[in-house]
């Protein structure tokens, strides 16, 4: 299991400022059928005392390779998981997924301090 | 006639969050002319307790195929049906119309729980 | 003169949604130059009893094609017909056209009940 | 069952020149699967003695809705029965589907007459 | 009915170049419906002792406004006016236009001199 | 000196709605280098009394192309020249710069009435 | 392991036609390093007796899903499988990388029978 | 290393307006592994009585070049470099990295005066 | 009256490669109405012994900027006037002209030695 | 200096494939003014018995980064160096450089064995 890492935040205390990591290359497994899920990951939030290490988060992404689970789910996985490391001031998860059926899909999780 | 299932809502208590499900394969029949209408079908919705699982929803679009209904009428019969199934926060329905006559047509209908 | 046309709202009581009606082939005539101007007519509404009949719709539109007519006059006049017509809740009427002399033009007229 | 119809080439007598003719709205069914597939179909030729009337084709297209029948089969089909018609100088019948299982598919027929 | 005009080719002597006019507003009516047709009209040509002017070319064009003819025969037709008119070593005609039945069509017509 | 003009409001007494005018051939000279600037200068109001005269606006934006003014000071001029030729209720001139040394600028300059 | 397989060639004798298969979501391992490379394959060919049956396809290409192979090896050994299974007249595979290193690669190889 | 300049706000007193600087061209250097950074730097500002010369700027951006230093430190850097050069109403600088390991980032760091 | 200037081509002996300089802010005026023409200029050479000099073609550009001449002249005599200058084995100017009077233009004139 | 390395060619004796390698962030300096260039460089070859290695690659491209050399000079140096490298059957090299004092420019170089 990959270790998600942090580093302090750079930015003079106090200022809120934005970063986000767009992923065009995440992938996981439909828990029903074994076929594979690709999508979009794209994670924006707010820093407070931490930031996540960007390598870090590439192999925390390469765990769901090969791991059963829903759209809904590992969005909301992803944001909590990511809420614990770092403890932001405020995070969003949006997962764009490609078509399944015809049917493509969006999940938007969001998380606000407090 | 296709039954929409639904499954509980992983996230955790009281978040809210927006699934969206995009069909651009949707396709009915105009009641005055016998002739088909496509367009793209986009579902948006914050779950509260269940969310539409996406292989019946497939099948409850296909039911319209063959089925003579105006573009407004349609759009507002899926927001009901879906609202009814799972009783979301917030839903959106946008059918987006591909051109007849030179014109294209957007329709978008809301609804926002109690 | 062709004769607009409505139908009743087929939407539950009360609910608002959005109409929009997009035509990439209108043109006017210039009333100075008696040069055709061309342009892309959008009309969105929120209706309250009655929705524009689409087929009615185009024929309105295609009166104006030898009318000799300014930008700002003609966006006008589509919005306050429409709005007599059916009586929304509210209505844009947003018209955008082609270069003349090098410039494209945007008129943008609204409507809101009451 | 709809019949296609022909005009006689407008063009001066011997002239070569090349009519083409976008359906973005055409579906039929997947045989083994009864879902439904959504394509562009596109009809390029050179006509000889004789043109396909438009609304015709339209119409023709319109019969495979409901039809049971693989992607290379319905491109060959079609080629086959528009040369048939019209029995053009060249001809080119191209389909472009959407994705399914995540894989999109284009089939390209040609026919030269002699 | 306007007047087509030219004027001498100023290239040198003996040069071969390629004179393109891209026409995106071009407009025509179908004769069995009276219902207008939009599209674009592109002209190409290789000069030989004369160019066809701009603005007569503008003029040309307005007269088809309002003028019932089909798609296969503007093309033809505005060919072969321009053939005539300025003796190219070759021209080429291409008429693209929207949809109508959610069918898009191009012609595209050739000439190539003696 | 072009001299720009003005036309009666032709809307309802009352009516807020938007006139835009987008001029992607804007040029002007750099003061320092003597080099030309090329840009999109869109201009964006709500008139009250009067609106601007299209052809006298492309003449005005003419008398700037051998005329050495920065970025800033051109937005900002022609924002007060078109405010006190026709007393809009509100206006904005956007000016979007061509790259110079590998920088693009844009410079957004508004007006609200009293 | 999965096991392609082929369905007989339903075009008339002897017609040459393209079909084309893109992929957006092949992905495989870099052996060097383990991590994941994402791609698009695209697989178009002129078949002689048997087709490509597109579902066993799909399950072939997931074989690659845990395999480390390099982007040059991994396009040609696909050529070589799919020859091999069809016989066709002409084949392509065309593998678009994303960027690694800051660097995207495309592989294209082909074959022509005898 | 490069002095950054200002010059003298020409806008009427207290118009409050933005300008903005897009860089497409910047580039500084990885602190850790000492590969090269790129992205677009955009400043974006409203001034108070100075403006940000563009041509110091560009001068000011390439002292970065070979510059090791981390997404989120260089975007707050240039932050509080520029406000303090021009003292600004308002000011943001957005960085777009190109894809470091597949994942794209963006920074976006913004000042509001006191 | 602006100097074109050339360097020594720095390609080895004999080795035919191609050059394209792309000007998107060239403008010269009709000399008819006096009105400014805007369009992008593109120059593409197989250079022999020298190569155009960046620089000195930009100010070459810069002089046609208040000279009334048409669109076929003007691309005529940039081709004559850069063939003159450095002797390429082969040249094409390419000019593409915005819309005037709804018609955009492009005028295309080659050059090959011997 | 890094020292570009090669593997293998792993199809079959024979085959001729293509290979391209896109990097859109290749930077060098310009020897007059000191300036840097920001080009994407393509490298597009048909390989004999060996391929170049990207990672390699990468770092040979980073070798112009502070070194000032003009753009004919810095393709046809590329080009030189991966035809001793790898000794290929054909190999192109394409160079697509910025904006500078408005004009973009491409140089594409090739080589052909035998």
């Amino acid at each position: 299991m990959a270790t998600l890492e942090t580093f302090p935040n750079p930015a003079p205390n106090g200022r809120r400022y934005t970063i986000t990591h767009i992923n065009p290359e995440f992938t996981s497994m439909c828990p029903k059928t074994g076929l594979p899920d690709f999508g979009t990951m794209t994670l924006e939030y707010i820093p407070d005392k931490t930031c996540v290490e960007l390598k870090s988060l590439k192999y925390y992404y390469l765990d769901f390779r090969n791991k059963g689970i829903f759209y809904e789910a590992v969005t909301n996985q992803i944001l909590d998981d990511l809420v614990e490391l770092c403890d932001p001031l405020e995070m969003t998860v949006t997962a764009e997924w490609g078509p399944r059926g015809g049917i493509s899909s969006v999940i938007v999780a969001s998380y606000t301090k407090g």
